[in-house]
């Protein structure tokens, strides 16, 4: 805003226009909505943002995000523990909730192997799937990371590990068009991919 | 989140799917995004938030949105003071100025005349304006609302209520928007433009 260039509404379009999807228009476009917008409606996104950072920790088991100490998935004594399934990000957790094809549990990773980036083992949340396995109770991990190459190469690093430890290591079957992007599959095409998984 | 449906995580979801022009699914992607972010971040836009509902007021004379008594707009010595454009909302005021040919001041009405919905002159910033009118420094008042049914029926409204008051006032120029191409104008574009013809 140029009549107030280091004011609060400068500083809300700026900290909006960080957000990934929203350009300096659109930050723009927000800011003038949330300056009429109810004081109230604006406190309560305010505070909803700061709970997510003040109260959502990863879950102790699975590395979910949750408020709780064990998130709603492990704390479920309904789920299968012997059947873990790897994925990349929460993200791919809720899109494989959503197909409604599994009852196992999960581990997040909160990424991929990436030695360009600077990415390796102790940047993910290996040793804890690690940790887990050796307890025993695991029977079969299947590992739901991306299908991309850097996805593939976790899961191939993770199955060298997993290997010696006797358990059984799966992928998802390539029911999923490589180079995608597992969040957006939908439904029938996790489903599908869930009942084709294959030794690896 | 359909694992945490009463949670924080749903509740920022919520908050966030309130905004113009986000729905359901860039909630859910600003949220996990969100979650990853740097505390830091997602504090200092929720200061941001708070910071524009607990600073933020109208101008004590043109109603625009600032941080101080008046805004910088009508605090600058610069600007010539016995020019008033009256626009319906602060977006207006930042296109203007953004246009960067208007020297004068500026009177933000936050909103237009709209009997169906039930917005009449008492709900606007009328009376403020009569009043600096009535101190007898303006000398032309442009009336800048929207070239709508509304904005129009607002500018007539308000040039009645001027006309007994001495004061000039005006009206933006209505005609082809510069880069336009003939061909695709409209029949009240047209009109307009052939009205307010000039020599060249």
């Amino acid at each position: 805003m140029e009549t107030e260039p280091l004011g609060v509404i400068a500083r809300l379009m700026h900290e909006l226009g960080k957000l990934p999807g929203i350009g300096p228009k659109s930050a723009e476009r927000l800011t003038h909505h949330l300056l009429q917008a109810p004081k109230q409606q604006v406190f309560s996104l305010a505070e909803a943002l700061r709970a997510i950072k003040e109260q959502i920790h990863p879950c102790e088991v699975c590395c979910h995000p949750t408020e709780h100490v064990r998130c709603t998935i492990c704390a479920d004594p309904q789920r299968d523990d012997s059947l873990v399934c790897v994925v990349e990000q929460p993200r791919d957790v809720i899109a494989l909730e959503r197909s409604g094809s599994y009852r196992g549990l999960y581990h997040v990773l909160h990424g991929r192997l990436s030695p360009l980036d600077g990415i390796g083992p102790e940047q993910l949340t290996i040793d804890r799937l690690m940790a887990r396995v050796r307890t025993g109770r695991i029977q079969e991990v299947i590992m739901a990371t991306n299908p991309t190459t850097e996805g593939d190469g976790t899961s191939l690093y993770l199955s060298t590990l997993l290997g010696p430890l006797g358990v059984k290591v799966t992928r998802l079957a390539r029911g999923l068009p490589t180079g995608s992007v597992l969040e957006f599959a939908n439904s029938q095409m996790l489903a599908d991919a869930l009942e084709g998984r294959r030794v690896l």
